[in-house]
């Protein structure tokens, strides 16, 4: 099984409400920026453009699971899993731990599907498209099932 | 069947990403502006404390699919079923629409639950707890289904 | 002379921090759309593209006084002033009130600077611009100070 | 004259927006986060409570001059310059950097003032509050000028 993917950042004092912890829209914010890190280090663009034509990587789902709080200065970590690589799509589990040592804790579990697209850059609508197979490289040994 | 509680806004331009449409993280913000919108309707505070515990109602899980992309200074419609009034929980169903007439869109679907807890002021664990019969006096008639 | 624009908003929940109040970053976000809302009224675009060349409103400053915290579910009062209508540029200030009647008071103030800009669609750097005549025709009755 | 401290982030997706650039609010969010990061250097702590009263650091003013886009992905680096501690406040300077060697560029700065307050933990107003002989004595080397 494929190793997850290492993730990780401080809770920002911004990222808290008046209940004393982390908004839970952050969550979502935190899974995206784990995606970022991942594809930048295997080298597949989030975004890209050629001045005619527009590619990206929308998500089409999301969902988050919340167990425990987290709160400001907490040192998070987001563990990335590539679950599924679809001709059009990519599957992604994350599971978020806060704490070292004993007092480490599993705080959320999130998944999210992002589909490869592309729009006219002059604008128009988006369409999803296959993968490109120097994508497919990349991604496939991070991967715990690929599906095309 | 109840009716959904209708909420309304307008996108704002710090929403949008560089993929020109409404970030994916802002639906859940949306979604719980239109939980706090019905909860000050019926009279159900989102956030309360009496100086010696303060009560709330964290996420405990929340998704959303999302069909087409919402952009800049779009009139938002978020449609909110509550769905089922559990002992201690509220599971809503958002629904997102912009557009008027033949042009009006169900852009995405949402998911939120909702557990009623308390902590005490000074800090300390957070404990979910029943809904008061007040609360669920004032939520059943919004309710399609109440399992207390 | 000339009356401010007025813009109205519920404080979110997502919108406050730990301390209890909303944070301070969220004012900048509410002065804009503000503006937005303004431009809208008198038909001046936020953000416009005819395929080949983009046009916006960058920040080149911004700035804001707290005088005093606001809270979730606060009705939000932007008062917002044209102050000067510049060859490329135009210079707001907005006054923020919570509250109605003895209650109201005056909450922070802010001000912004948004510089009419373009760029080409295809990508490239960003270069200020004159106002149209158009622009102007609609802006300067809201103006109080027209330097062009 | 005392170092700037430094603090570095890579500039999210979700703090794009649809002119494809850094939304100017979240340059308020990375000076707080860099003010969070010294604090928590010298071991002051940002927000504190010890179950009667809460301490905090709201900020009074807040200002920003936006140079040049900053970008997704952008790696930025925050020179925060503790400028004056006062009785009861602290003022900052932060210049923003993104780019390395002759890329390198300066492309904003920033004020802030944030006031050392108390409030009642079970509700009520806040009030400033003289900095302690602890913080002074942890933050002067740190500080430009010292008027207290």
């Amino acid at each position: 099984m494929a190793e997850p993917f290492i993730y990780r950042r401080i809770v920002d004092f911004a990222e808290t409400d008046m209940a004393g912890i982390a908004h839970f829209s952050n969550y979502f914010r935190w899974m995206e920026a784990a995606e970022s890190a991942l594809l930048r280090e295997v080298g597949v663009p989030l975004t890209a453009s050629d001045g005619v034509t527009d590619y990206g990587w929308p998500r089409v789902r999301a969902s988050c699971s919340y167990h425990e709080p987290v709160r400001y200065s907490d040192e998070l970590e987001v563990q990335l899993h590539l679950k599924t690589i679809k001709v059009k799509a990519l599957e992604y589990v994350a599971k978020f731990y806060v704490g070292q040592g004993d007092e480490r804790r599993h705080v959320a579990t999130g998944k999210m599907t992002s589909v490869y697209v592309c729009k006219p850059t002059a604008g128009g609508p988006m369409q999803s498209l296959a993968l490109t197979p120097a994508m497919l490289e990349r991604l496939a040994p991070l991967a715990e099932e690929v599906l095309t």
